[in-house]
């Protein structure tokens, strides 16, 4: 495929109102929305083709539960192409999303003792350990660290103290990090010492950016006894309304006991949503390409405009996703979004969505067309400084 | 809109085959499928064309969460013209399916103590409680009982002994029952008795068929402070994989309750499934008029069929659903359901999921075609008499 591309195509304020309900339906017509993780670009059009010509056949009603041969089938092909190692078309399995899968991976897999959920985390899941009926334990990075990493003898101490399962989210949202091979394997030999559990939620694997690799977490040895992944197309391409993500359970004795649970604990994928991610992993890798190169761009851009109009907002490298953790905490504003908002006319994410008390952080959505980038900064810059 | 119809469109095996990936996709090509709860009828079209509308736009993002006005809005002039009662816009709040809603409902609104759930029940409920760490007190109707009834002395024995919600499936799948507002007062009398709960699984209500009338138990007096009901258009609609479903609660101090949850909780419908939902109710009486009629003379064309070559099936009347519940066990045979499909290569659903122990009874969906209906009961009759 190599050479092959299709390219990536900005929508429109109108497209984008009309496509996004959430992101752009929600704000008002003169706010730019660069919240929530959804991407201003048209739909690859081949796996737009792909759920027009299923819904055409009519397939609005039941998915393949518990096993979808194709799907699984394009996954691991994907997974193989994109990060070097895959799992076995049998281990993957279809949930409706990413969270609904980490609650089932929980739910099924893990013990009473805590979730260790490191902070700042992706805000649909915070709270999510409670409704397992675990206790939730955050580790949290704190805002003057120099690079955000998962702190291994805070985790051994945690996992010491009665917690059970590390929800690892990885590229992770909101650091924009990438675990190297060396930090997983240094998380695995402490979640090995405690027998905890991990889930590994890798639905930003495909937005891994130039200069860094996406390694599973599954890809280390000696994780498949206590390690699940959540992965999807959705994040990548722009689908997550389609409702349908994958849980990656290597251990064939786990699978046996998914597949003992009640029908409620997981029957509510969608088949178009099904199409739409064996669709990406099949035939999505020229899309892919395009996306990659004008993230990448985006980043940099972000770079120098925060440099030019912004210069005491602290970003770390951004390695993976389309979401940068700003800290602008030295403009001195008590909720960095709300005045973002109100006097900018912008929508950022809030900081404490992501980790309580981190008002002076927030968001920042760069998947969009350069001229909106640089009007987001301009805005957060009359609006800040 | 008297007068004006949309008609029910067959679908023919191989269109069947290309839309309904379970029901169809999962048997061999000899075997007619008759067991999942899946129409063999061509979708409304104009419900299919609002979703391919929102498709062509790119709608496949994240849809509008908590609250949907324009779907709440048409679900609420559906509930008024088909059952004369509707709740307040406010009150509906979109969920994914309707199993998860009463998962979600009974999580985030009933005690700890268990849930009764009556049987012959919905297999996908069956051992829902369980997920919801609450023991699931079964109400058995005994196959010898003449009409199919909640006993309302047992039901108050199960409160007594510590149960605190009610799960009530009506209409009734598999029994075909729609509960009388005499039943449904009864049933609220020793629900308030006992300060217990009620989550109401209405999703068959718009199929209530000529000679009965749905009524919500939420349009009966004293009930909005302990129910909640689960209503879709998806059964009626055949958009089941679409996903959206909607919870009802009519208080408002429960509504601030669930708005309160972590995110994971409640956040996995789709837009797709939320436009296909508001289109139907807001344009779908003309198809559905079509829709009852083809299902009440199948219902006519089914118990005429019985009569003739399966004298010894005993099938009570089904005034709801397009799922007859049949006991086959007059022939004799182990597990009916089993039967059918080795020696008649019919597909029926075993009696054992929604009751255990009732193998000798089996689920027969009966939204097809009459010529299929037919064949479906000669090869019955061929493999079981």
């Amino acid at each position: 495929m190599s050479g092959e591309r299709r390219p990536v195509v900005d929508l429109t304020d109108e497209q984008a109102r009309r496509a996004l309900p959430l992101k752009w339906g929600t704000v008002p017509r003169d706010v730019i929305p660069a919240w929530v993780a959804e991407m201003d670009y048209a739909l690859d059009p081949v796996v737009l083709e792909a759920v027009q010509r299923a819904l055409a056949d009519g397939i609005t009603g039941y998915p393949l539960f518990g096993h979808d041969p194709a799907l699984a089938e394009a996954y691991a092909g994907w997974a193989d192409r994109h990060f070097g190692w895959a799992p076995e078309p049998e281990a993957v399995i279809p949930v409706v999303d990413v969270t609904a899968g980490v609650r089932v991976a929980i739910d099924v897999f893990s013990g009473p003792g805590g979730v260790v959920f490191p902070t700042p985390g992706y805000n649909a899941q915070l709270g999510l350990a409670s409704i397992t009926g675990r206790d939730e334990v955050r580790l949290e990075v704190p805002a003057s660290a120099e690079r955000a990493e998962i702190d291994l003898d805070r985790l051994d101490r945690m996992f010491a103290e009665g917690a059970q399962t590390l929800l690892l989210t990885q590229p992770h949202n909101p650091w924009g990090r990438v675990f190297t091979r060396a930090e997983l394997e240094g998380i695995r030999d402490v979640v090995v010492r405690h027998g905890a559990r991990v889930v590994s939620d890798e639905i930003h694997a495909p937005l891994a950016l130039p200069g860094v690799e996406h390694v599973s977490y599954l890809a280390i040895e000696g994780t498949h006894d206590h390690a699940v992944a959540v992965v999807a197309a959705s994040k990548a391409f722009n689908t997550a309304g389609l409702r349908c993500a994958q849980l990656v359970v290597p251990d064939a004795a786990s699978r046996r006991l998914l597949a003992d649970q009640p029908m409620a604990r997981n029957d509510s994928h969608s088949p178009l949503g099904a199409i739409a991610a064996r669709t990406a992993y099949a035939e999505g890798d020229p899309w892919l390409a395009s996306l990659v190169e004008r993230l990448d761009q985006q980043r940099a851009l972000l770079g120098d405009l925060l440099a030019t109009h912004l210069p005491l907002v602290r970003m770390r490298p951004v390695e993976a996703t389309y979401l940068a953790w700003l800290d602008a905490s030295a403009y001195g504003h008590d909720d960095a979004a709300a005045v973002a908002l109100e006097r900018g006319r912008v929508k950022v994410s809030p900081g404490e969505s992501y980790a309580p008390g981190t008002t002076g952080h927030v968001r920042l959505n760069f998947a969009t067309s350069p001229e909106r980038l640089t009007e987001v900064v301009e805005r957060l810059a009359r609006a800040w400084a």
